[in-house]
């Protein structure tokens, strides 16, 4: 996983039917992750814009978030408890 | 997955059995993406030369678009709607 | 998927046994797709070296090509048509 | 995989229900290995920070490990012994 | 898959279960390969230290190699014949 800031949200009315109802979220990878893309990934957990995230990419995100039918490659699987030090 | 813009196409007379009937897409991540590579992605929702769509990546692209036979790692699963800054 | 073009082959003696039968081919990316690194796919379709084809990798390289049960993780799936303007 | 050193972990509570359990880690690669971005996997092993170990990522992630419901993406699978040279 | 040369090999003692009896191998992809991580491999065929190799890397390093319940990522698939001009 990484972790990585929620920065926006973006907005698909025509998509593929087992995607409906999904929020697609921008995540900015947190600098010490040393990953330079932004990824856009779904949000099941509600995390809202300015929230320190985890995010899982691959198949990973279809498992265990009912989203095993859904074209997903990512999405975010936990929101970062406050006042860690996220060197 | 990421976000990019449709900007050409290519064709393949001799391919695999199970990409018969597909549209081969080129696609450029947006520049705020920070993905310096150009995808070819299968296309399942009509989305024109111009337009900037979703497209996810590896076993998520054969999941809910009828693909799970065919030997396709990217595609289109979302077209944007128009008036998002895309910054 | 990616665009590249074929620009040699290898040989494996000793390999798996699901690999028996099987072609290496060594694929160059074309460079408007700005994938810098050399990807080495089977040859299920009848590629030359010289052509410009279709790679898709990970699992998509066992799908619909009778491969499902072989260690490969790129295929070439398509060969370009003669032709085309591949900026 | 890939070899790299535990440099520290992350707490998240509110997280995908099939996570609940685990510990998230985050993973420096080895220089050696010229990996550049960290990683953030479950830990099933028991590894400490200061540690070396052998991370997997992608489905391997979830394979052999008790995970196959869970959305992890990258899993510290070994540790290690002491003494070695890890050049 | 790429091609890479065996550099090494680590150990490590306590490890998944299902990882119990296989050799981790450190690879350097061949540089006209243009990848520049090291991988570190499971070896099914027997590949010693100086020798070339394929790699495969995902899911496909779990298949035909007996290895379906292991938290593995990247296998060596095949030992290049010598001679061969890997340019």
């Amino acid at each position: 996983m990484i972790i990585g800031k929620v920065v926006g949200s973006v907005v698909s009315t025509r998509k593929c039917d087992n995607l409906v109802g999904n929020k697609f979220m921008v995540i900015e990878p947190l600098p010490s992750m040393r990953v330079s893309s932004r990824i856009v990934a779904i949000d099941k957990i509600g995390a809202g814009i300015g929230e320190f995230v985890l995010v899982a990419q691959g198949s990973a995100a279809r498992v265990g978030c009912d989203m095993e039918h859904a074209p997903v490659d990512a999405a975010i699987v936990g929101i970062l408890d406050e006042g860690q030090n996220l060197k």
